[in-house]
């Protein structure tokens, strides 16, 4: 089947991080690009012209993955708006890790979802699947552990998931709803917590085969555009049955 | 049992409106005030100071009804920031009618909450029951009509309620998902379409049952202050097996 | 790419009815068929050997439609299991019309799903869609109508529909969730009302867009065996943590 | 308030049972009776009459509390229709423990209930809070360690439940949807894991809080027989507008 799904990575820095010499969001283009499932990668910066959402990226853009971590607040409210806009009218989501806590994640979901337990020691997680009949779980074991973590915990102030696709386990003794989905108008969204940048989570072939099924998970089917036109009361003459 | 639900009902205007020459918040405080099943009952409208809103009124609200419709641009971002913390914080809101275009249900859901379907010909609307065993839907008949009412109809741009309580059918061929349930953080939502400020819907028995038993559902048990606290990492020592 | 799902389409009858001459189950495979979207359409009905659902059979079946009407007592206790078993373990199962009160619908759901309103005097139905993001809504129209139809109105004594996609509305006063997703164990399940023996609904262009991305969205990515391995609780060794 | 609310507590035996020489459904019965929640709370078990579960006994009761473990077979075909019909018509029921694999949840939810890990050494079980706005976590602590439980953990073979309330972490490294929530009918659903006969947990005054929040949640308003009355297709002249 020919590839027709445009992915952009948003990374908050084009600059180095932690595991990641190339940058984060070059890392997981890489892997993204060379599973073949895409008609084109690309990754873009908070540096860039337009904070890297451009109109014209986000026109050619069906699924973005975004990470977040330090630099939350100096993204843009006009930015937040073209990215949820855009989210509303069809492109998919992937909230990474510590994009929990952006704004445009808070805008869609309409909580304080920067709010949840956290701690940092390079602790033991393991992923569990809960849902064996999805896309985005096709081809990940039964669950598999990330030997070095940070730990997110309950309470996390998300509304109730559409779909709970991943509990992760610490070994310092929380629970965490690691994979979840939601969907906001035209847009399918995934979060999905694992990845860190000091430890090379990105790395791991397992969740790399959750992201590349995340993103052609999302893809919307084209942008309904019908949905901004529907709106008008159709025409009286279409009821057949009133005189 | 002790009464100890707070109830307030906001309106963007404190004049007459239509079939309420009282005004509509005040004949709603009247059939929930009439009711016996809550503590207080105060009506407040948007030209009062901090808008009929302030922290003093929200912190003495457990549930708040909202009604709004040509102003919704007029309330301003503050007061829309504190009745959404004061949502997640625990206070049950029920959103009226035209309220669905309010900037506090758009904060809530994320979604272009204005957009949907309408048609103003005063046709009949049949609101039918789809859930018997919950407490909104109690002592209410399978379905009941609304001789002369203003059509909403899908597309309705919310995510997929929690809860489909009730469908609405339009004598003009459309339907809509007129009682629908949500939850944001510690806060209860019910939208309720049915409602016009030009017919009397208000008056009729089974709206006036279904909103009583909608406040009664919001309430909350207390305000969870632990929800903020509970973000700090619990201390080592909490953990008996880790050394 | 490469087409893999193998479709089954069950009738209750080999023989013409109402519409179909052909066979009503043979009219589905054959637009199914058409489509070509799938590896292998078959038809069987109730008269053949094992009630045309052997282990052989199912085990070729990735995704099976269901046709029902006056029959379902018929149906064996030891048909019902074996399809509710291949369902279990992975299978997708597209109910339709008056399957609604079929032995194998009333086992997943665990609900008097024979329940409903219905009336029979070939009046208009209009079938909404609700989800616009959703691959069985993919290229289906904001809505469209069905000139002559059975009326099926609510309340239909169905668990909540973990997604809802279409809503009917009927020129005699009834709304309908004629579109329900369902999922039990691996299978993923479509409930889909529209659809009758004696009217031509299955030869409406909307109406087979409809199946066959409900047959595309039902089909397994795999059986995954493992359900049934996974129980084993995991030796020991395999926590790194406990001595 | 005058209570209303009649409880009956169904064990598989009336002997004494590990920790509790009085007969684990006596020892629930207990505690639910000194909350002074209800009208009636009675003990029965399987030795009796109608194994315990007579339509006298069932008509008689609002809220059905279930144990079993080893004896789920001896549990009759009939016995478990009767008790699914009441279900169905408003009847609460809440779940416990092993009775995850019982007939009559099995029934209800259309899934291979019985399948899930477990292992039985004693470890430490947390039990997570997953949602604060629910009557069931009313009281309950953000979370609270069972010191010696019998661990259960996903894969579960549910239906994703309509709530999660509670989500439990073992030591060895498991997770749990320990508190989940289904409707069926006019029947509310809390299946919640901790309890064991074994280990003293239903003394944990964590654990009787949920059980009385749960029994209170799950009384039906009343048994609305019309859901079978209302089948009926109403009568032409209902329709006003149909010559």
């Amino acid at each position: 089947m020919e590839k027709s799904i445009n992915v952009t990575v948003w990374c908050e820095t084009g600059d180095a991080l932690g595991a990641y010499p190339q940058g984060l969001h070059n890392a997981i283009a890489e892997f993204l690009s060379n599973s073949n499932n895409f008609k084109t990668v690309r990754a873009v910066s908070l540096e860039q012209p337009e904070q890297g959402m451009s109109e014209e990226i986000l026109r050619n853009t069906d699924v973005l993955l975004w990470w977040g971590h330090c630099f939350h607040h100096l993204v843009s409210e006009e930015t937040a708006e073209r990215v949820h806009k855009r989210v509303l009218s069809g492109m998919g989501l992937i909230v990474l890790h510590s994009g929990h806590a952006s704004k445009i994640f808070q805008r869609l979901l309409g909580t304080e979802t920067n709010k949840l337990r956290w701690r940092e020691i390079g602790e033991r997680e393991r992923v569990w699947k809960i849902a064996h009949h999805h896309p985005i779980t096709e081809g990940v074991p039964e669950y598999f552990d990330i030997p070095k973590s940070e730990m997110y915990g309950e309470f996390f102030h998300i509304p109730a998931p559409e779909e709970l696709l991943f509990i992760s386990w610490y070994e310092g003794g929380e629970v965490f709803r690691s994979g979840c989905t939601f969907t906001r108008g035209g847009g399918k969204i995934f979060f999905f917590s694992p990845g860190h940048e000091s430890y090379p989570i990105y790395y791991m072939p397992e969740i790399q085969r959750i992201l590349v099924n995340a993103a052609k998970w999302a893809a919307p089917p084209g942008f309904p555009e019908i949905l901004y036109d529907e709106q008008k009361t159709p025409p009286e003459g279409k009821y057949g049955f009133r005189v």
